[in-house]
């Protein structure tokens, strides 16, 4: 049986962010991605720092895995990485969950292609905004929204832009304009991923949060849009595991 | 041409609550409710404290309102109470927002049908726990879910359930049990609505919103569920009209 990276599995807890937010749920955290985000808050999938916390799973291990902490407690998995979307076996595992009758969640940045898009009750696809010094590839980006349009998935697909700046915001509207049919969330990126004074960060957040709420309401071109702070953040601040 | 009587219209800002948290938004707040929840956050629309206040107003009024203040910066307008669903005639405002291409979202207790339920594009029905003193009628309630069913409105729907203390805690779980066709959201009681230190308030808020998460994480019973704390009051406290 084929292998996944696994670098987290927990749970339940809530999904802090974007179109499922604060809906119960178990997280599985796969391992590699091929961006390198300037503000990832998750760079130990990738950087080399949790190497070793890394463990090649099977669909079963990691379902097994899931019961055992979660037991009956959850009928929903989001899984996220790194980039969930480098692994082609991916499908294996979606398709146990499903078959348990646990709901899929997913997030990628929109980098890649996978057969298995189709399955995934809720799909978020995060494309990176100037601010993480990574280039968007539109003709691909283009082609899985349109790939999941033609077989009638959109209606379980969102958009979400995280926000750190001006040229962000652009980007952002940009996004929008191009997909009109997709929903739009907006998030405000936390500036301070390793930060440890949770009152301090809850503050900065919640200010830009507004922040971001005040040019949202003022733009015209920016009506059908979502606008969201990561809850988890203000309620665990850069804690991982929850 | 029918009056309907508006104690407040503003926006556009965000929805704080529920099934569109986040959504930017115009606010339409009506005055009167059948019910006076112990700890209701808009006792104006009812108590008369505002009396003076409330504008008997057309559709037509309210339209050219909404654009005064909101220019072309909306396509989404949330109807709040009170209970909107007192007001037979509101189908008059409704359809002139539709046919402006504005999506309409409403919030009420589930005490009352109304025929235009039918045409909101997110309906929230929020029945209220024991510790408002109030009563729920679940005749009522199951008759406004199955009609919603029959008309194959469920998608457009879902519940909302404030929680301050476990038997509300109970009777959440009771709704989920009584309609699981329907997407249960639970949220964070705000003990406070007259308190005007925010950061007290959000510190408050957020713990609370910390120990529903705990409670809904352990519990077996409940799973198909959204937990989520009133955004506008992390951001705003308690302040009217943003
Ligand atoms: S795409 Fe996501 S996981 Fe990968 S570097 Fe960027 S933020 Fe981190
Ligand atoms: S139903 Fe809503 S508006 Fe009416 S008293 Fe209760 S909380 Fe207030």
């Amino acid at each position: 049986m084929s292998k996944i990276p696994v670098l987290e599995i927990f749970g339940p807890t809530i999904q802090g962010e974007g179109m499922v937010v604060g809906k119960k749920t178990m997280f599985v955290r796969t391992a590699g991605c091929d961006y390198s985000c300037s503000w990832c808050d998750s760079a130990f999938t990738w950087d080399g720092s949790a190497k070793d916390e890394i463990v090649q799973m099977t669909a079963d291990d990691v379902w097994k895995r899931l019961q055992e902490i979660g037991g009956r407690r959850f009928n929903h998995v989001t899984i996220s990485g790194g980039n969930p979307a480098l692994l082609k076996n991916l499908n294996g595992l979606i398709n146990l969950l499903k078959q348990n009758e646990i709901e899929v969640a997913l997030e990628t940045q929109g980098s890649r292609w996978q057969d298995w898009f189709v399955q995934i009750d809720d799909l978020t696809i995060s494309p990176k905004p100037p601010s993480s010094n990574m280039k968007t590839d539109f003709d691909k980006l283009d082609d899985i929204i349109h790939q999941l349009s033609e077989r009638n998935r959109l209606k379980y697909v969102s958009l979400k832009v995280v926000i750190f700046d001006e040229a962000d915001y652009q980007y952002a509207k940009g996004i929008g304009e191009r997909y009109p049919q997709v929903p739009l969330y907006l998030q405000v990126g936390n500036h301070d991923v390793h930060g440890e004074d949770i009152e301090n960060l809850t503050s900065n957040l919640l200010d830009q949060y507004e922040q971001l709420i005040d040019r949202v309401v003022q733009d015209e071109q920016l009506n059908d849009v979502r606008v969201l702070p990561q809850l988890h953040t203000l309620v665990w601040g850069n804690k991982r595991g929850v």
